[in-house]
C-alpha cells in the first residue's frame, strides 16, 4: 500500500484538506459578480499579508512569472542592480536583463550579502534594486529592510521577490518603503501551485514602462481590478483555494501564523544543531536564517539519495536537496504553510532515524519537542 | 436555495465530476517520478488531439500565455501577418506587435476572412503567418489547411491559436502543415482554467528568438521535456484535471468526440433557424459555422440582459453575450467539453422559454431533439 505522502520541500507545501476540498467544486464563469465576490476577497487579504494599502495584482502562473511581471512592468530605469546570493537571485537577474542593464552583485550561495556592495551600485547610477527575500536555496533571510532603506537613499526602486516569505514571515511593505513584492501559492499561504501575487504601490507607476509581455503587462490587471476581475482568463480553482486559505490565515491570525513558522524553523534548526549536524547559511549582522525553511550540510556518511530515498521510500516524507552546484552537499527542510507540529516532528524523527543508522546524528528529538510546544 | 450552475460558455465549460474529484487530492512534488508520469500522459494525449509528432510544451497560465508563447518563440522574422476577424485574432495582432513587425490582415468582426488579401501580404515579404482557428467570439470556423496551403507555398511559419478546437474538432497540424498550435485547457479539453499547451514541429524552431520572455520562452519547456518535467512550479491540481480528461477523451475516442461536437453545434443551429433567430456569421466558401459555439444575433425584441439574466436566474444557466462592440447584439452558446444531450437540450429549451414569453422565437426543440439523438 501507498500511504498518502508528506511534502516538507520549500513548496510546493503540504496543501490541508479545507484546501484541497474547496477547488473541488464546478468552475463558475469568471465574468461574473460570484468571481468578484472571491476576487476581492483575495486581493483584500493579500494586501495585508503584504502589508500595503497598494494593489495586488493576481496572475495565473508560478512564481516566476510574477517576477517577470514585476521586473518587466516597472523596468523604466537605465541600470537595475539584482542581488544574488542563491538560485532565486540569479533568476532575478536572468530575467531583468531580458528588459533593462543589470549590475548583478553576487554573492556566494550561502553567504551573506553584503550592503556596502549595494551602495556602491547605487552609487554606479543603478536606478532600481532588486532582491530576495527569503532564498530558499539555501536558506537565508536576507534584510529586506537594510537593503530598501539603502535604495531609498538613492531614490531607487525597490522590488522585493517575498515569494517564500509573505504569509509566513513578517512583511511590512509600506513600512520598509518596497514599491512592488511578489509572493507565490504554494509557499507560506498553503494552496497549490499556480498563482502568483505582485503587491504595488502608487509610487511604482512611475517606473512603468509598456514594454512588459502582454501577459505580465501589470497595467492590464490594474485595468481590471477596478471591477475585481482579471484581464485573461484566470485559473478559477485556485482562487477558490486562495479564498479558503486566506480565510485560514485570519482564523489563525497573521501574527499567531509567523510565530508559528518562527518556532518550526527555529526547532528544525536546534535539532539540528544537538544532533550535530551544521547549518549551511553563514549569517553576517544583518541577515538571518530563514523562517520558512531549513538548508543543513549533508553529513559526509551519507548520500542524498540514501537520505531521501529512504525518507521517500519508509516514511512517504519528501524533504528537499540543494540545487545546482549544491546538489548532494545540502539538504532542505521547509516548514511553510498550514502544517503543525506534528508534521515537523514527525519529518525530524524519520531524518534522525535515517541519519543514525549511519552514524551521522546524534539523538536530539527533545530539543525539538521543547521548541515546538512553545 | 442556489441551484448547482450550468456554464454553456465558450469556457470556462462545465467541468465533468470525474475531473473534479482528480484536482481533490494532495499536491504533490514537481521534481519527482509521480509528476513526470503525469507529465509524460498528458502531453503524448496531447500531441494526439493535435495531430502532431511534435513536442508539447504545458505552460501554467491562460491561453494568451500560451498565443504569446507561440509567437515571441518563434518571432525570427522579419514581417508577420496577423489575421483578424474577431476578439482574439485582434489580441494575436496586439501580441506580435511586441515582438516583430506586423502586418495586420482585418476583416469585420463576423465576416469571412478572404485568403486573397492573405496572399498579397505573403508577396510584401511577410515571413510567418498567424491565426485563430475557431475564433469564439462571432462562431466562425477559419480555413486552417487552405491558410497553411498558402502559406507554405512562401516558406512561411505558420502559427495557430486552436484554443478552442484541439480536442472537439478536427485538427491535423502535421497534415497541414501547420508549424505551431495552442490549445487551453477550459474549452474543448473539459478542465478547469489554467492550463495551456503550445505543440511546436521540428521546423519551427528556424524561427526561434530567444527574445522571448524568460517565463514564456519554450525552449525552456523544450529543454525539461526531456526529463518530463516543466521549467518552473507547475499548477499541479490542472495537471491531476488534464491527466483525468485526457483519459476520458481516449475512451469516448476523439473521432467520436468530434462527431459529438459537431452534431451539437449543429443542433443548436438548426434549432436557431428553425427558431426564427439569425447566426451571426457570414460565410464564405472557405469558412464554416464554429462547431464549438454558435453565435446567434439578439433579436430586437429582448435585452442582452433580460436573456441572459433571466437564464441565469430561473434556470442557473450562464451562456455568454457579444465581447466589445458586439454586446448587445448578439448571444453565443458554447458546447464545448464533456457535455451530454441534456445540457444542450435544457439550455435551448430554457433559451427558446425567456425567447418566446416576449414573442421573440418559434417552438423549434423538436428539430434540436433529433438532431442530438443523431
Amino acid at each position: 500500500m501507498k500511504f498518502d505522502e508528506l511534502l516538507m520541500i520549500p513548496g510546493p507545501v503540504q496543501v490541508h484538506s479545507r484546501i484541497i476540498n474547496a477547488m473541488a467544486r464546478p468552475t463558475i464563469g469568471h465574468r461574473t459578480p460570484d468571481f468578484s465576490e472571491i476576487m476581492q476577497r483575495c486581493t483584500e487579504g493579500l494586501r495585508e499579508l503584504f502589508g500595503t494599502d497598494g494593489d495586488v495584482y493576481i496572475i495565473s502562473g508560478s512564481g516566476t512569472a510574477g517576477m517577470e511581471a514585476a521586473i518587466s512592468t516597472f523596468s523604466k530605469v537605465k541600470k537595475i542592480t539584482c542581488i544574488d546570493n542563491g538560485k532565486f537571485g540569479d533568476r532575478l537577474c536572468r530575467i531583468a536583463s531580458k528588459y533593462t542593464e543589470v549590475d548583478a552583485i553576487r554573492f556566494e550561495w550561502g553567504k551573506s550579502i553584503e550592503l556596502e556592495k549595494i551602495e556602491r551600485s547605487l552609487e554606479g547610477g543603478s536606478e532600481a534594486v532588486a532582491f530576495v527575500h527569503n532564498e530558499t536555496s539555501t536558506g537565508i533571510l536576507n534584510p529586506a529592510r537594510e537593503i530598501a532603506r539603502l535604495a531609498k537613499k538613492y531614490s531607487a526602486l525597490v522590488i522585493m521577490d517575498g515569494i517564500t516569505s509573505v504569509g509566513g514571515d513578517e512583511v511590512k511593505m509600506d513600512e520598509w518603503e518596497i514599491d512592488v513584492a511578489i509572493v507565490g501559492s504554494q509557499k507560506c499561504l498553503g494552496i497549490p501551485p499556480g498563482l502568483a501575487a505582485v503587491a504595488v504601490t502608487e509610487k511604482a507607476w512611475e517606473f512603468y514602462n509598456d514594454k512588459a509581455p502582454f501577459y505580465l503587462d501589470l497595467n492590464a490587471y490594474r485595468k481590471k481590478l477596478k471591477d475585481w476581475q482579471t484581464p485573461y482568463t484566470p485559473a478559477v480553482p485556485l482562487f477558490f483555494a486562495l479564498d479558503e486559505a486566506i480565510k485560514m490565515i485570519y482564523e489563525e491570525g497573521l501574527e499567531n501564523r509567523i510565530s508559528r513558522h518562527r518556532r518550526f524553523s527555529k526547532a528544525v534548526r536546534e535539532w539540528a544543531i544537538t544532533a550535530g549536524l551544521e547549518l549551511f547559511p553563514e549569517l553576517n549582522e544583518y541577515s538571518n536564517y530563514s523562517n520558512t525553511v531549513t538548508a543543513i550540510k549533508l553529513p559526509a556518511e551519507i548520500s542524498d539519495k540514501e537520505l531521501r530515498g529512504t525518507l521517500k521510500e519508509e516514511y512517504g516524507i519528501t524533504i528537499s536537496g540543494g540545487q545546482e552546484h549544491l546538489k548532494g552537499k545540502i539538504f532542505r527542510i521547509g516548514t511553510m504553510g498550514n502544517i503543525g507540529k506534528r508534521e515537523v516532528l514527525s519529518t525530524l524523527a524519520a531524518v534522525e532515524d535515517v541519519l543514525m543508522r549511519k552514524g551521522a546524528a546524534k539523538p536530539a528529538l527533545n530539543v525539538a519537542i521543547e521548541i515546538l510546544s512553545g
